[in-house]
This record gives structure tokens, sequence and C-alpha cells, in this order.
């Protein structure tokens, strides 16, 4: 990777470049052969099919694949689709894994275990293939719905999730909430009451399917702020299966004031295209902490206008990094990647124009890269 | 058009200037000369008299005349508002059109022919005007009206509209939707009933004015999709008969879920300043297409980045240029010259940057300038 | 300051420097010496603590200070926030004020007096520390709170708001609305009638507590708009009392479109992240006008973007400048400082670009710096 030094001052960019990341949130990589079909399925946020008359590789993610991961495959920036699929099914799965991992220079990985997690490798897995550290972070709503798989009793239900949250997170770093898929973040915040918990798990126990009454999934954040780990939320920018409209940030104001006196970091994900009011909430509420993860990788060459936008209001102490990424180690290493481009122009750009010391640069990037993200969960140094 | 060769590698501006786009949303040009005032009062979205202490002069639009425009006349760039009228009105609306709209490169118009249609030509006046091809884009809600003014029963208006739909579309390209104006986006998306469309077509009759009930526009909606030409929505920004926060394309997720299995492309317009929201549903959605239009000649020198917020979370497939040009041929020129300027510094930038290859930028501009749409509208190439 | 003239054309670097600015929207400055927690506490918008794992000073405004408020103290850019407290506190608040003051090039202040006046400076305070002209904009809901404070029976509460407002506006040039804090802006525009305001007003007085009634807030609008003085509204970004889903600009559409008749210019404050909202509504309606001011200062190195955003739909004439600082003189030189640098590179690249002449550049950045305040505030020249 070139920070094309003559906009980035040297050692801001050799700073960005070596720094050892810590990706917050992130899936694990895909540990199968993917045919092309499955690829591109695989490397789009939407669910439906690949229209005949077009192809993902004409997209923004497309075009960083085959310029940027191209060459750690020791192909040609910018070859084609079909050069790169072709590389890629001859190193094999595990070496294009390996390769691409170890060369995103992610330190530490927090893996969200609770997506589809039969299909992609868990965090000892990406232990293993990236060869540094990997701890859990786990999903809410996967607890309870093992929880309601394994069978319980309406009125047990608050009390058996809270045991199985306590038993499943015992190592884990950090928990998550999808209520914006499930609901959307325009719920009541305030902490549901145990008749009402129980009246709802029977509704649901009732109804059958995933978890979606907006009283279980409160119920749930609020077991979870009592856990006491960093909670993290999705916000904004996902798949179909979310109304975007719903995902504002800025609709998550009474939680954060209800939740406040409980001390527990809140970190909100992703958010494009939120980032401005995400960074807002971030400089007003000393609970609340941001990424723009998941849309770097997915803009591209233009994630350095994401970026940029998440250095504005909030300080710099609430801003971290992380991939989201989830099946294809191409999206581990973009979001590595694309991250440290963007914030070598961003921060090079406030250098070159005299408002920052190098000093200063060097600094935020290192905060956001890992300090930031190391302090909130506590993952020493 | 100079586009700045430094920055833009030469084939790219080259490629660029020479695309002969498809404007699928444009109105009819003023055949009519214009006083300095009513000039004016053509190249804002404002319905409002220019206040006396302004000159609409003063803004994006009216440099981007004054710097753009008056080449194409013979004067100088940045010449005065006056020199600029007074060579408009020597060298006659006839001249100023064809100067204007030939010196735009657009090769082919879809011309909608909802708005004040009697004041602007039709499409055969601007094929003739331009010397180029240009086909129909036919408002749903003026076929309504038209059905409503000849007199009808209410229970027999979703019949005769939807034979006067079949017959004013023969040989149309697409529909339009301007529910935005009408009542907002946030409407109940699914399809009214026999009775609901009966009962509210009598109200309506009764009421007189023009149609602004939602289920008559949910309807009208509904039928388009049966009719099943692409259907194009206005979204976003436009004249103060607008509410803009109820414009924004999010609010049209459930209508695009149901709309989905008919296959019917959906077409965004403008989306000002919600271009960002636009890309997601393009994004998520297979049948949801969009571009930046009319924002793009109102921003003038900005344009730059509205164009480039557009090139985000979208495949390109799914990305189209419009300038939603009404009256002044000026606005259909800036539309176009505005555009390929956007377009050639943001792609040019991706290039210069190492992030996409000539070709590429090639690629995804003539997919955007006239590919796309000559796919969806079944143009022939 | 340097304006960075390769980027800047001279004449316009030097136009913009030199230009007496209009501060339509500020406070007065603190006169007593700060410590670093309470200076610290004054660069955020956030009221709570500054949680000790976290300085202020890292952040965009921190930043700002060091660089460009530290040369006006005698110390080099980037010095350390110990290195600028110490010579802070050894020149003492009066000195700071001065030469913060003097060097913001403010030519004119319309001091707000309405939030914790009894900290800051007032009006003739401003004057005398600053050396130039400082008139009075008036907070219409602490009118009503001191004719609450002093005692008034319900029935007669209309009236004696009324008598109030008249006389503390005698000499004032402004009034300023914050529904926003108070309720949000998603309030019934229309006038109230007099007996839901003496309800209103019993409820309120019966209650205690600040004055928070959407009745009551709008009968201050609506009478205020009777005053007939340019009526302020607070809008976006502010601490955390503000649910700035709340505060988009767009929830005034109704009242813009109820007040236009009586002719009160409506200025709305700030905007951030809404700028383009505010754009539209001044585009779009001619008793709109609008300010990113508080917005700039707290994102530094990147209020370049906002007010380019600021400068996209409307008209020149409808744009201004304010700082809004509040406390500390350093957010009034940076409200400046960076209003300026923000202008100079944002028209700076129009010209250079060749879409602006110099001439159009230096006359918008006079329009917004000043002009149009004065005409709007009726200032003289």
């Amino acid at each position: 990777m070139s920070l094309e030094p003559e906009l980035v001052p040297g050692g801001l960019a050799r700073s960005i470049e070596e720094l050892r990341l810590v990706d917050h949130h992130v899936h694990g990589v895909s540990a199968r052969d993917l045919s092309r079909r499955a690829f591109e399925g695989l490397i789009t946020e939407s669910d439906r099919p690949i229209p005949e008359w077009m192809t993902q590789f004409d997209s923004q993610v497309g075009y960083a694949i085959l310029r940027h991961c191209a060459p750690v495959l020791g192909l040609d920036p910018h070859c084609t689709p079909e050069e790169y699929l072709a590389r890629r099914a001859r190193l094999g799965v595990d070496e294009v894994n390996r390769l691409l991992l170890g060369a995103s220079g992610i330190g530490h990985f927090l893996v969200e275990t609770g997506y589809r997690s039969e299909e992609v490798l868990g965090p000892s897995g990406m232990a293993e293939a990236a060869g540094v550290p990997a701890d859990e972070v786990v999903r809410l709503e996967a607890v309870a719905e093992q929880v309601a798989a394994e069978g319980c009793a309406a009125w047990a239900f608050a009390g058996r999730f809270e045991e199985a949250l306590w038993e499943r997170t015992r190592t884990a770093r950090g928990l998550k909430s999808i209520a914006a898929y499930r609901h959307g973040l325009d719920f009541d915040p305030s902490r549901p009451t145990d008749d009402e918990v129980a009246e709802a798990a029977g509704s649901w126990f009732a109804a059958g399917g995933r978890l979606a009454d907006p009283v279980l999934l409160r119920h749930l954040i609020w077991t979870g702020i009592d856990r006491g780990l960093p909670l993290q939320f999705h916000i904004g920018y996902g798949d179909p299966d979310l109304d975007l409209r719903r995902s504002d940030p800025l609709l998550l104001r009474g939680l954060i004031e209800l939740a406040e006196p409980a001390g527990v970091p809140l970190l909100l994900l992703h958010c494009y295209p939120y980032q401005r009011h995400a960074g807002f909430l971030a400089h007003a509420y000393p609970n609340v902490f941001f990424d723009v993860g998941l849309g770097v990788t997915f803009t591209g060459a233009r994630s350095v206008a994401l970026v940029a936008e998440s250095l504005e209001a909030a300080p710099f102490a609430k801003v971290l990094f992380s991939s989201d990424a989830w099946g294809p180690a191409e999206l581990h290493h973009l979001g590595a990647l694309l991250w440290r481009r963007a914030m070598a122009r961003v921060l090079g750009e406030f250098v070159t124009e005299g408002e920052w010391s190098v000093g200063q640069a060097i600094r935020v990037a290192a905060m956001v890269g890992g300090e930031n993200a190391r302090r909130v969960y506590g993952l020493g140094s």
C-alpha cells in the first residue's frame, strides 16, 4: 500500500501503516472455496440474487478488491474479476485467508459470533488464521433465541436468559444488539417490567420465529447493561432486512440517557450515512462511542469522505475502528486498508494545511486505530 | 468545456466529453423570449417572486450560467447578467435553444410532459430543436386529472384511468409519479381496494382541485406498475410545494418491497440531499435506480460533491443521468455540462489516486451517462 | 493567519482577511480566569464532566485553539495544552479577551443575552472589550420567564409578555427562540388562541420550572413575529439538552409558510448537520436565512466541508456569518478565523477551477460576512 507520500507527511504515513489495529467488531472469515456467484453474493449487503444484467464487481467494493487484494494474491492491480477469482481458486481459501488477514495488520480481533457462525471461523479459528489474539463479542438476540430453542416457560424466560448470558459471556469482551434489524431503534427506551417480559415471551413462544418483539429486545439490552460489558449497537447501513430510516442513531437518545448512570460504554457501529449524527452523540454523551466500519469497505475509493465526516464533532477518544467483515477475507483486508488510507489522507491534509501537527495526527490515528478500543474493552496494550 | 487535464487523465476527459448522454428525465425548453424577471424566476425552484434586495444570478446556478452558457452564446465567461440577457435577447430564443441544446451533447431525451406542458416544447419539438431522438415519459397524475376533467362516475374512475393510461402510453418509455408533491412519500404502500378507490374518487370529484388523496396516488402508482413501464418518482429537492422531510426516499421502502416481484424498475429522481439514502436503496434492492439530476444544476460549482456522494454504496449499474431541466435551455445545457465536469473530476481523482484504472472510470462514465438508461428503458444502443 | 496563497488567489485572500464581519449571533466572553477543568468544560457543547480518561483538547476545537489562538497569545502553533493554559493564566482574562477579540476582525456583534448572562459580558462590555459596536438580540423565553418570576395571573400573561417584550427590545436588533431546546421543532405552527395561552400559562405557573410548553413557545414566537424584529431560531447542533432529531429545520416548514406574509426574516442558526436542509428552505422561501455558526468552530479543520455545504442551493443573499461563541474568547476568535479560512478555501477552489471569477468570490464573501446581516438587521454600512 502506498500512502501517497507527496500528500501525507512521511512520519505520519509510516506510523499509520505500522499501527497494529484493534478490529472491535468483526465476524469470521469463510473457510470454503467460493464460486463466482457465491463470491459476488458476499461482497454486497444485498441478500437478493445479483441481477444477470450486472456484476457486483462494478461497484466501489469490487474495484477496491481488484485494486488492493489482487497484489496480495500476486496479481497486478486492476486485474479482471476473472483473473482475480481464478487466482483465488488456485491458491485455495486457507492460503487466501492467511495472506489477506496477515497483510491487514490487524493485531486483535473482537469477533461477533451471532450471525451464521457455522459458515465462518470463530474466535479461535480467526486467531489461528491471523496469528493474533481474537476475543468474542456475544450477540444478545442469539443467546435469547438459544434459550427459546431449548424450551422454557414464559415466566422463566427472564431468569433463564440472564443465566445463559452470564454463562455465555464468561470470557467475552463485549455484547451486541441488533434491535435495529429486528424492530428499528424507535422503541420505548425504558426497562420493561417482569410481567411485560413474561407476557411478551409467551407471545413469542406461541408465534415462533425470530425474536422481534420490542419489549423483549429492550429486555435483552437492559440485561446486557446489567452484565456490564461494552454494548455494541448495529446502526445505519446494512442489508435490506433493515429499515435505514429507523436505524438513525439519534433514535437512541432516550436509551443513552437512561443508561448513562450505569457507566456501560455504548458503541454505535457503522452509522453510514448517519456518521455526523453519531458524532454529535459521542460529543454530547460520555458513554457513547462510534465507528464507521462497514461503510468504509463498501464505499471504497469514497471512504475518505466517511472517515473525514467521522472526525468532526466527536472528541477523538470516542472514535473506533472496525471492519464488520463477514465471509471473504477480502472484506477484512479492505476494512483495515481503506481505513488506513483514509486516515492517512484526512489527517495528512490537516497537517499539510498547517492545521494539525504531525504529532497530533499520529496520536489521533493511534487512538482511533486501537488505543480507544483497548481502553474501552480492557484489552491491555 | 475544459476538464482540467492536469487533474483528469486525458483519455478519461475525452471519453466523458464525447459521451452521447441519455437524459432520462427532462422537460421541454421554453420557446418564448424571456424578460429578466421571467428568466430569474425560472432559474430557481422557488415559486415566490425574487425579492427586490437580491438577484437569483447571485447563486450557484446563476454563476454557472454566466460561466458556462455565456461562451456558447459567444460571450466571455463570467460576464454580467445584463450582458448575458442582452445577448440572449438579441439571438432570439430559437437560436439560443439550438445552441445550448446542441452543445449539451445529449443524444436522447426522455421528456416528461406532465408539468405546464403548454409553455414548453413537447418531445417532437425537443427532437427538432436538438436534432436527436426524444421520447415521452407520462405523468400519472396528469392522466388521472384529465380523466376527471372529462367527467366520470366515481365507481368508473379506476377503469377509465386504466384505459386512459394504456392509451396515453402507447409509445411512452416511462411513467412518473409526483406523490412526493401531492402528499409526501409517507403513504401506506399497499394497493388500495376497488372500493377504496371509488370512494376516494368520489370525494375528489366532489371537492375538486388537483389530485392529492393518498389512496388515489397509490392507485395510480399500482396501476402504473401493472402497466409495466419503468416508473420514476420525484424525490427530494424541488419547489416549496414539497415538504422535503416527507420526500426522503427511505419512506418508499415498503412500496419497493411490495413492487419487487413485478420487476418494474423504480427510478428515484434528484434525491438531493438524500442521495446517500437513495444509494443505499439501489444497493439493497434490484428494482431501484437513482440519479442526482436537478441537484447538480442548482449546486453549480458544488455539484462535484453530490455526484461523488452518488458513487458510494450503489453498484454502478444502478445510477443514471438526468437534467430535470424545464424552461430555459440553460438548464438543459448545465445539467449535462456540470454532470460531465463532476464525473470527470470525481472519477479522475479515483484514477490519479491509483484507486481505479482509467478503463474502469471510462466504463462507469458510459454506464451512468447512457448505458444504464438504454438498458432500463429499452432504448437500443 | 495565512490563507495558503497557492490555493487562494491573492486578491480574494486579502479581501477575506480584511472583511469587518458582522457576528449576527454571539454571546458574551467570560471575564473570569478559568481553571483547566473549567476551560475544558467550556470548549465542548456537552454539559457532562469531561471523563478522566480523555481531554477535550483532543478534539477539533482543541487542536484549533492550540493552532490558531496560541500565536495570538505569543506562543508557537501546536503548543501543549499546559503551555497554552499557563500563558493564558499569566496574561489574565482581560488581556486574553482583548487580544483574541481584537484579532478576530469582527466589526459588529449582535449579542444574545438570554443564556447565563450573569457569567459573561453583555453588549456594552463586549463593545468595550472589542472596541466595536455591539447590539442586543433578546431571547423570547428569557423575557417570558422574567414575567413569570415577577408574578402574574394566567389570564394576564399574554398581555404582560407583550408589554415586557416591547419594553425589553426598544433598542434590540433581533429576537431569538430556543423552542428546539425546550420542546423540539415538531410543534403545531399555528398561533394559539388567547384561551389556550391562558390555560397553558396557568399550568406552567402551577408546575413551575422553565418554560417548555409548546403552546407557550408558539405564543412567544407569534408575539415575536408581531414585534417585527428579525427572529433567530436555534437549529441543529447544541448541548445534550437538545434532541437533534427534533431540531431538523425542515420541521419549521409550516411556521415558515404561516409567517411569510408578515415579512419578518427568520434566521436559522448553526443547522449542523442539517445545513443542506437549511439551504433548501433558504432557496424556497424569501423569509428564510441561515448560517453554519457553531458547527464551524467545533469542527475545526473540517469546517471547510460545512461551509462548502452551506453554499449549494441557497442564493448567496440568504447566508450569514455567526460564531455563537459563549464564554472563552477563543470561541469568538475561532468562529471568525475558521469561517474566513473556510470561505477562502471554498471560494478559492471555485476560482482556481475556473468556475467563478475572483470578483464573484469577493462579492459573495462580503455578502455572507456582513452585507446580508447589515441589510437584514438594518445596521447601516
